[in-house]
C-alpha cells in the first residue's frame, strides 16, 4: 500500500508520471535505449526540452518577451545567479525576508552587491507575510519568496512595483493562478510541484538581462543558457524529462484553473479541521496561511507520541514539522489527492476523540 | 533488440543498473514510494549518498585527506569552481589545452584570475597530447584533461609536479588505474562512465582549500558542500542514486583492475581493425589514442553513406563523429560490452570486402 505522502520536498508526484519515468529508464521514446544513456542532442530528447519549455510559457500565459531555461544546481544556485545577472555594480537590490530560503537568497546577494532588506517577518518567527512596505523605486529589482515551505506562509497578493519583480516560486509554482507578466524573473527548483530534484526552472524577461557591466562566468550567465537553448552544457536530462511528464499531467487534467481549485479544497479541508479540533492550532497568521505547507501544533505536546501512532497506523508519511517550527507540517503539493488529506483529517478527529 | 550503443555521452549504462533505476522510480528501498518523491534527508537516501561517496574513495584508494562531494551543474560548472576555489587573488593557474573542454575550462579561469596556458595541441587540431612542457613551480595549480572526448586523445602518463594537480576526468573516470594520490582535485560529470547526466563528482584534497582570500558564494564553495555532506541544498537525488548503482556494478565485477583489462581489449580490437582495414585510418597520434573515444575516418569519404547503411543494419547506434572532426567516433565506455565492438569491427570488414 502506497503511503499518503505529505513530504515537504522532494514531494509527491502523480502515479502515472512515476510509471512513465520508470518506463523511460528502460525504453525511451521507442528507441530501445534508456533515457539515461542517450545523447541530450538526440532529436528524441530535444523534443522533450522544447515541449517542457513551451508548456511552462503556456501555463504562465507569456509570450516571446520571456525565455524559459532549465539549469542544474537547485534554487540555491539561483540565489547567487539572480544578483549576478541583475544587480549592477553601482545599483542596489531590494529583498523581502520571509524565512530561511529568503534569508539565504539575501546572504548571496550581499556577497555580490548592495542589498537592502526592505521588509521582514523575522520578528515573529516568520509567522506572517510583511505588507505595506515601501519599495525603493531606484533598486535594480525586488526579490520575494512566494511560499515559505518551512513556516507555512504564502503571499496571497503580490507587491505592485515598477521595478523588476523577481520571485522564488520553488514551493508553490503552478499551484495557483498568478499574473506571470507582473514578474521579470520567476525561478523554482523542480522538486515540489514540477518534478524530481536535480532540475531548476528559470523564466526571465529578456529586457532585464545584460545590464550589469559584469564580466560573467558562462554557467552563471542566463544569456549563455538562453542562447544554448538550455543545452550550453549537458542538462540534467532525466529530471527535466520528469518535469515534462508532470507538466503534461497538469495540462491534461485542466491546467492551473483545475489545480488551483483542487488545492483550495485540500487546504480548506485541513485548515478547517485544525481550527475546529480542540487539540490543534495553526502556527501562522490566518490570512497568510500557505495552501501548500500546512503547519500546526497540538496544544498537548505530551500527547504527540499518541498522535504519531495514529497517523502512522493510517499509512501517512512525512508530516513531522521542520525542526525550526516543530509539531506538524502537511505538504499538499499538486499531486497529493484530496483523499490523503481526508485520511489525515480523520486521524486528527480520532486523536481528539481519544484524548480531548 | 537493444542497439549497440556507442554514444559519446550521456553514454551506455549497464542493463542491470537501468533495471534497478527503473524499479526505484516506483518503489525505492521497499518504502512503497518512488525515489523521485522522497526527502533527500530520509535515512533511506542518506545511505545512498554515504555509500556512493565511500565507494569513490575506495576505487581511488584514498584516505581521509580527501573529500568527495556531489554537485549539480555538470563539469562546466567545475570549470569555474576550480579557479574560484584554488586560484588566489595574486596567484596564477597553469592549464594544458588539449581540446574543446580544456579550452572552456581555460576561458572560465581567465575570468577569475591570472591563467597561463603552458602547453597546447591546438596547432594540430588537438590530435596529440603535449609532452615535456615546463610546469611553473609557483602556480596555484596545474589543470589537465585526462581524456578528450571530441578528439579521441588520452593522457597515458600524467605530468609529475609539486604544485596541486587538478584533472577533469569526465570521460574516462574509473576506466583505468590512476594514482589518485598524485592529484589534489579530480572532477567528472557522471554521464559517461559513472551514471546519467545531472550529477557531478568532485574529489578534493582538503589541504588545497580555503587559501584564496576570496569572499565566496555558497554554492560555489567546495567547503560549504563538504560541510553539508553534499546536502547543503537538495542534491540531484536520482542521478546520484544511479551513479551508486553503476559504482556498485563496477565494484562487484572486479573494480578498476577488471574494467581496465576489458577496456583495453575493446580498444585493441577496434584500433587493430582501423589499422588493418584498407578503408579506414585513425585521426590521432598512436601513442595518445583514447581507450574511451575512438575517432576514425574512411579514406573514401564518398562511400560514407554505404558504410552508414551497413552499421545501421547491424543495429549500431551513435558512431557519427563530432562535427569538429567528422567521420566516426565509437565511444567504448565501461558498460559497453566487447560483443558490441566485435559487431562494429564486423561491419568494417564487410564494408572493406564490398568496396575496397
Amino acid at each position: 500500500m502506497k503511503p499518503h505522502n505529505f513530504s515537504a520536498g522532494p514531494g509527491i508526484l502523480p502515479a502515472e508520471v512515476l510509471k512513465q519515468a520508470s518506463e523511460a529508464c528502460i525504453n525511451f521514446d521507442n528507441m530501445n535505449l534508456s533515457l539515461l544513456e542517450i545523447s541530450h542532442r538526440s532529436k528524441n530528447y530535444e523534443k522533450v526540452m522544447e515541449e517542457a519549455r513551451s508548456i511552462i510559457k503556456e501555463l504562465f500565459e507569456v509570450g516571446d518577451e520571456y525565455e524559459v531555461i532549465y539549469l542544474g544546481g537547485g534554487a540555491s544556485t539561483q540565489f547567487a545567479m539572480v544578483p549576478y545577472n541583475l544587480l549592477s555594480e553601482n545599483g542596489s537590490a531590494a529583498y523581502v525576508n520571509t524565512g530561511v530560503w529568503a534569508s539565504k537568497a539575501i546572504k548571496e546577494a550581499k556577497i555580490i552587491g548592495n542589498t537592502k532588506v526592505i521588509a521582514s517577518s523575522e520578528d515573529k518567527k516568520f509567522s506572517y507575510i510583511p505588507k505595506g512596505y515601501e519599495i525603493p523605486t531606484d533598486a535594480d529589482y525586488l526579490h520575494i519568496t512566494s511560499n515559505n515551505t518551512i513556516y507555512g506562509t504564502q503571499i496571497k497578493q503580490f507587491p505592485k512595483t515598477n521595478i523588476p519583480l523577481v520571485c522564488d516560486m520553488s514551493s508553490d509554482i503552478f499551484s495557483r493562478k498568478v499574473n506571470a507578466k507582473d514578474f521579470s524573473l520567476i525561478y523554482a527548483g523542480a522538486q515540489k510541484n514540477m518534478g524530481p530534484a536535480g532540475a531548476t526552472m528559470v523564466m526571465v524577461k529578456k529586457d532585464v538581462l545584460g545590464k550589469t557591466g559584469r564580466k560573467m562566468l558562462s554557467m552563471m550567465d542566463y544569456q549563455v543558457h538562453i542562447k544554448g537553448d538550455s543545452m550550453y552544457n549537458t542538462p540534467p536530462v532525466f529530471p527535466i524529462y520528469v518535469t515534462l511528464l508532470t507538466l503534461q499531467w497538469l495540462k491534461k487534467n485542466g491546467g492551473i484553473a483545475w489545480i488551483e481549485k483542487v488545492n483550495q479544497q485540500k487546504a480548506d479541508l485541513l485548515y478547517n479541521e485544525i481550527d475546529r479540533n480542540s487539540l490543534f492550532f495553526g502556527t501562522v497568521v490566518k490570512e497568510d496561511r500557505s495552501n501548500m505547507n500546512v503547519c500546526f501544533l497540538t496544544n498537548k505536546p505530551e500527547l504527540e507520541p499518541e498522535f504519531d501512532k495514529i497517523w502512522k497506523d493510517a499509512n501517512i508519511s512525512s508530516i513531522r514539522g521542520h525542526r525550526d517550527v516543530g509539531g506538524y507540517r502537511a505538504s499538499l503539493y499538486n499531486a497529493l489527492p484530496l483523499e490523503s488529506v481526508q485520511v489525515l483529517v480523520d486521524t486528527m478527529k480520532e486523536f481528539e476523540k481519544k484524548f480531548a
